[in-house]
């Protein structure tokens, strides 16, 4: 099992819908790297995650294919004829979702629907594997958190993020086209956008660190997180992909080693070397949408599929700081829409 | 507490989205009975629940809005100044939601936020009590159905009646705009579309009653449901409008009496004297989205607000056949698309 799944993508066309997106051209990377067809689709909105410069070195052995994955008719062209498709694209700003509910449900709902009605119509043989978040659970009721909690979102992303979930699984049981949905929690790594801070903070404390800025902690930093370096994220769409044991079914995939944000922002500013942290009151329009503590369970999917995190917080952390040190002027620029921190 | 929650409804402006439809003309009517200053907004959409019949004898007292719940600038209008919106309007078909996704996304998703974005920018006083579903549950993992159970719909008007209902919680946490669901089981008795079989099987068998037609239970007809009669349900919404205890909150609203279709249906052609029952094999596309047996457990919303079931089963069916036989024509008439049964 451990090289199987990856021999499983050797030849086969693989579609990954917002591939030049943080999580999408790190699976980008690794399916190059594997002898996979890849086809890239990203919308390239701005604002958005998508970025040229995630491909820099794999550029001429992939396909990139500029569409936004609402349109219908470009969808039923570029699904054809793929054996697997890692449905990645998506809006990722919970306070955007709160300022704009209907963008957010054309991006992260309707849009879902846009792929599998693609795929119903026109390649009804594809597997498909969602990026799910562990956003649809809301305030966790008991930790760690598994599968069988409430689906009970605190915000208009984390709704439209279930709903698209549903889609898939329905879709797999009423029309039979195979997929699965990965409900990840905090992923981090090289590629992220870190041009604003509306989507999610890991990639912007990591941004701080490096200017060597303040990073600001609501409330006491007590709260708890877990952590998925971008590659094992990437090796469980992987797995996730080549088997069908995971076909109808949800999953968390988080990390395993869960760490309060106190401890996070410590551990990042000694190991950047750089950057301070305080503590600040909550800002009411976050509050609102806070979850407290939270880390999943991710046993089903290790049991499923083998999965396991490979990558300590530690070295994680000093790749990605490397990786941004070196190319900082590729992801912030003098167009970066930021917010008063 | 037992006639408190009707005088809080006196001279009080109401709203009932859906309002020519089944629960809304029925709530309609008791509200006009109490005295309260009432606004029926309803698309009117052919195939659809609105019929102008379902307001005989009240019209003068209610004021009639046609108006699409998904045009922003219609519902901004609306809601100003209501006190409390009901919020009915729907799509309901299971069947029809897997053949054009998109307009049932449209309707139960999309619409739900035009309501709640007209209330929190024109009316961020009002309370909203809207029509959720036991078909958010899905397959229930066991029986009664609680509210803990998971949110796992099987089509996707379940997802989309799901996320509808999603936001009114969120709206209420988040924007202080004060929202509850009522996730009713099967609601029966007068007012119900019968023109076609594709909303829901209790009015369907009702009107093949009245024909003396045969009707076809799929499968041995074991699996067991709750019905609710439309005044206990209307009952429900005034309480639940009336009850602050009852915002951000989701309640399931059924039946005291699980019954199998078997019993349910035996009983509904003694009752009628006419009709007769033949079991058939499931037809697959239904058997797709079959959920087996269900009923629920409605004791949160009864302690919240005191609500009973005051109906019996026998004493429902017996007045529901009476309405249908007196105006049969006002509910079936040439242009009903009927599928073959």
């Amino acid at each position: 099992m451990t090289t199987d799944y990856r021999d499983f993508y050797r030849g086969r066309a693989v579609m990954i819908t917002g591939g030049l997106g943080f999580i999408g051209s790190n699976l980008a990377r690794m399916l190059v790297g594997i002898g996979a067809d890849v086809l890239l689709v990203d919308s390239l909105i701005p604002d958005y995650g998508g970025n040229l410069f995630n491909i820099d070195g794999i550029a001429n052995r992939v396909r990139v294919n500029v569409a936004d994955i609402r349109q219908q008719s470009t969808m039923n062209y570029l699904v054809r004829d793929r054996d697997v498709i890692f449905n990645l694209a998506g809006q990722v700003s919970h306070i955007d979702s709160l300022r704009d509910p209907y963008t957010d449900l054309e991006i992260n709902c309707r849009s879902q629907l846009t792929v599998l009605e693609a795929c119903r119509n026109h390649n009804p043989q594809v597997k498909v594997v969602f990026a799910g978040t562990r956003q649809v659970y809301g305030r966790p009721d008991s930790l760690p958190v598994t599968e069988q909690h409430l689906v009970r979102p605190t915000d208009i992303n984390g709704i439209n993020k279930a709903a698209g979930e549903y889609y898939h699984l329905v879709y797999n049981n009423v029309f039979g086209i195979r997929a699965c949905s990965l409900r990840l929690t905090n992923v981090y790594g090289p590629r992220q956008l870190i041009k604003h801070n509306r989507q999610g903070f890991v990639a912007w404390f990591i941004r701080l660190a490096i200017e060597d800025k303040t990073i600001e902690i609501y409330g006491d930093g007590t709260q708890v997180r877990d952590f998925v370096y971008v590659d094992d994220a990437a090796d469980a769409f992987l797995r996730a992909g080549a088997s069908n044991a995971c076909n109808g079914e949800v999953f968390n995939v988080g990390g395993d080693r869960p760490i309060s944000h106190r401890d996070f922002t410590t551990l990042l500013v000694n190991i950047a070397e750089s950057g301070r942290v305080r503590y600040v009151e909550w800002p009411p329009e976050k509050k609102a949408i806070d979850i407290g503590s939270f880390y999943a369970d991710s046993s089903k999917f290790m049991q499923a599929t083998g999965w396991r995190q490979t990558m300590t917080l530690e070295e994680g952390l000093r790749r990605t700081l490397t990786f941004y040190r070196h190319h900082f002027d590729k992801y912030v620029d003098g167009s970066a829409l930021m917010e008063p921190a």
